[in-house]
């Protein structure tokens, strides 16, 4: 039902799935003793609510193991799915049980684990600050690294997309 | 009484209201398992103080549900309202109270829920890093991102204001 | 004894006093419900203890009540004078039991409160961050800004500067 | 057995020594009343686990003396050595018990007590931020500073070193 018609050219956007490390967070973790401590921006948390509200889902995922009091304390109206070792496989489950397929996706990413999602999702994004091997895909580059806005600046490219889909 | 002479023409300023975050803060929200932490420049808070002396209120404003501990460990000497759903109404209420009106209002935002109270405001500035709604507004765009000595420039720039109507 | 031979050429460098707040830190204050958070750069350590090595003691001032187990977390090789409400007076102070006048003393600040100093002082800098009245002080312009290395980059300036007194 | 064939000519490179002061971390320090918190990039993780697939170990050197159970929490997976008061001989007695010589050591550093190995080691990179004679030894200079990926950068610049060697 709905064909490929290359980057940056969806027919719809159903999910975007969001690298948390780098993405939403600027890479940084910080530690002490007894703890760790990562950031997010809140600017990236305007983005998240402004794809919500035309109704594209967000999903944030990590190849970390971050306990589930952080990820609470994050507070963030997305789901996130953590311990993923194997990214594009975590999005295909999502994608069966969505019905939808690589076009329909929108992927951030900026690390080499990201590079065969960003390949694959129909439209896809990366920090300015994201690894070489990410920023080779043909990916929409942000001005703005990730943590300092990223995610807003993609959820920007991807609402006049999809606004100008909509004025077909 | 006081007519409206334009943005950066004010006859007087009564009060500077100031989107806490992204504009105090750099937007960024540090999490651990139990707690959050924000920061805010030491440089803003010289600004705060040169405007209180020169009898411009301060008053910080912010759309999340920030504790009222954390709030005093911040630690300004101005009131901050939190919890705030609609940021028009919130300073047309203090607007009510103080007797004046949005030409005697100075308004700093980065958000899109500032984006309304910018076009109002008789003078208004967002920081470099505002969202690409809140910079079309007219305002005095700031050298300095939030959290960074946005609030610190843009009370020079009032000031500077204040004392060219003094001048005449 | 010392005469006045104007900026940037001392006959001698006694004392280096530093603005601890925006000079040291980067003016961020990180806040959580009940303690606050400042960060240091261990360059600017290292730019303390190259003073140091070349007996020119180095002092940290400061116009807050930083807590006496906060600035024992600092760990830093010098004297730190917190709640200083005037700084040209404690800087005269020291001054006064040191046996050495104003032209022996190197100065770094940041914020309105340091112009005096910095125009008193026989060598002053400000960080690249610094408040507009500060950087009109025809002081040394750091490149970095306060918490980035402007004090190991102010120190490299001052052991320059006394090289080139070594070799007349 | 190895020659000696000038920096960036490598014929083997069998570990990366790399300061964790400015290099792992962005040399900033975090102290509030009773503990500190340092930051390392999730980029220089993926950095570190790129060499140890291509069999180059990595060891992580501090001046400082950093607690065991902070070094815990960093959860990095190479050897951390500090309260090392020259790194010259660290090094060496490593290269010792690893039967190697200079020109197989890749070394990063950004501080004056890092001087010597960069100009001993075969391959040597600093940060964007390192002080002046750490750059001044005719060392890789990377894009990004301590912290924000220099690591990685370094890593990625070994590893073209690594493939060119192999395709000899």
């Amino acid at each position: 039902r709905f064909g490929y018609f290359g980057k940056n050219n969806p027919k719809v956007i159903k999910l975007l799935v969001c690298n948390l490390d780098g993405c939403l967070t600027d890479g940084r973790v910080y530690v002490n003793q007894d703890r760790e401590l990562i950031s997010y921006n809140l600017r990236d948390f305007d983005g998240i609510k402004m794809l919500l509200e035309r109704n594209v889902e967000v999903r944030l995922i990590s190849e970390r193991n971050l306990s589930s009091s952080l990820l609470s304390s994050l507070n963030l109206p997305c789901k996130i799915e953590v311990n993923v070792s194997n990214k594009q496989q975590a999005v295909e489950r999502w994608m069966a049980k969505m019905g939808s397929s690589w076009d329909q996706i929108s992927y951030m990413g900026c690390q080499y684990s990201d590079v065969e999602c960003l390949k694959l999702a129909g439209t896809s994004g990366v920090p300015a600050d994201a690894c070489v091997a990410a920023k080779m895909t043909d990916s929409f580059v942000c001005k703005y690294g990730g943590g300092y806005g990223a995610i807003l600046e993609f959820a920007e490219h991807i609402i006049s997309l999809l606004e100008n889909l909509g004025s077909h």
